[in-house]
């Protein structure tokens, strides 16, 4: 209990976006206004968390930061990508992301469908960079590449969020809802904690009590974020709260109520737990993230 | 001289075609919408140029077609994905696509700019399946994701289409003409060619020879095309000829003008030629293809 989790998120965080830093192609390169683009949207102020769960994976099977630092980043590319096209007017419309405006308001929404276009794309070619995988076993860096694929594509991210549109102002059945948000939320966590530990060096017993980790983690991060929309700081959150109800997105709290939702989210947190209790001493800072992830107010 | 090129595409894109069917998720697949609308703009009468190139580039190095099949898949996954997201009312805002309705028209945007995503998604996922990479050389295989992923990135097509729409109604110089096409168009033609050839196994001379092939008859087709939206025939194109002139894109001809245009294109034809010209009969595809590229009329 005497982890100290704000200063590894900390020091994590400055690790992944100096990589970040490093890897995304500099302003100085053309075209420079994609480049800005992608930047500004990377470097918006995110939490790091599905990155810093790639870290965590690894160092939990025995490995270091520095050995899959690259395949966060590929995370977090994938991730903010995802946020630019939900943003865009044709999707959910949003002009603040992060407290900021969101990459279409400053860009222009081609550039902005093109930088989210460039960072996915820019994450394959990081998890396949041969200088990035230095020693590292190529069909374990296959097998990240494919499974990080499949949970972002068409019956992963990219399909929670249809689903989730599909549903926007209908009454939808608590399957439909986590449908949505294993997808939309869940895959990618789940993609960030495989990659970590597969990368990691992670053996088959490892592997299999960390991705049940990750996927109750995922979904209990999402609850608590839906929660987060309707009793949350405008100002800690960056954006708008009650965005959700007013759009009528399927959520949770609309569905199960508050504290039945918040009881839900607590829940998979200690199955979560459960999950990594074998591993020992080295998954502690995945510990303190389960316990973080439904105690956090942003 | 007595090589049936029209023989060769039918055979070929009739791979591709089952390939395609077989690896696109299918339309009972939840979200059945998202996976229509892949399969839209997948299966609505493309040439299937660049996954044919994978195969011939395969062939010319000794391979089989079913070899790169799922490599090929992939190229046009890639490209499909790229007109769905140029065609969207941000971009080129056009309303038909090889003459049928673009996806935007039928789907809904937000569902074109989903579908894109998930069509480029799919393409990396494709080519890392350990399925379809049985008995490759998975470092083979990392270089073909890494190559495939420059080429379609924020340095390669993603930038050339930047920089493209920065140039519209601009008077530009040579130089950034030449910087969109090798990207725009030329960077997936190269990287669909080296694909097949390290995946078919080529050595280093070969790849040497298919690469400077790539890049010669890369740009003498997007000359081609230019040409082509000038004088060619509106049925036989499937879109509207003049389309480039009435939004003062960047052309060769407008540049060049037209004959000066096509000396070039038939200048990039030879040199293709001549580059592969050590690699024997297993190349009387590609050496057919490169004639064909600036003989077409669509």
């Amino acid at each position: 209990m005497d982890f100290d989790l704000p200063s590894y998120l900390r020091e994590r965080a400055a690790l992944v976006d100096a990589a970040l830093d490093c890897w995304l192609p500099g302003e100085n390169l053309l075209p420079a206004a994609l480049h800005r683009a992608m930047r500004y949207s990377v470097f918006a102020g995110g939490k790091r968390l599905r990155p810093i769960l790639t870290v965590a994976a690894c160092e939990a099977v025995g490995g270091t930061p520095e050995r899959v630092l690259h395949a966060a980043c590929a995370m977090e590319m994938i991730h903010t990508y995802s946020l630019i096209h939900d943003d865009l007017p044709a999707m959910d419309d949003d002009d603040l992301r992060r407290g900021r405006p969101t990459n279409h308001k400053v860009f222009g929404e081609a550039n902005a469908i093109l930088a989210g276009d460039a960072l996915l794309t820019e994450a394959f070619r990081l998890l396949a960079d041969p200088e990035a995988n230095r020693g590292c076993d190529p069909a374990a860096v296959l097998r990240v590449i494919e499974t990080v694929a499949r949970c972002a594509g068409s019956q992963g991210m990219v399909g929670g969020q249809v689903v989730d549109m599909e549903a926007e102002g209908k009454s939808i059945d608590f399957a439909t809802l986590q449908y949505i948000h294993t997808r939309k939320t869940g895959a990618l966590f789940l993609a960030a904690i495989q990659s970590g530990a597969w990368l990691g060096g992670g053996d088959d017993v490892q592997l299999a009590a960390l991705t049940r980790y990750g996927e109750t983690a995922g979904l209990a991060f999402q609850i608590a974020d839906d929660i987060l929309d309707i009793v949350g700081d405008q100002a800690a959150l960056g954006k708008d709260v009650g965005s959700d109800q007013a759009r009528g997105k399927a959520t949770y709290p609309a569905l199960l109520g508050l504290s039945e939702a918040w009881r839900h989210a607590e829940e998979l947190s200690e199955l979560a737990l459960a999950a990594i209790e074998p591993l020992g001493a080295s998954a502690e800072p995945l510990r303190a993230i389960a316990r973080y992830i439904v105690d956090r107010t942003s």
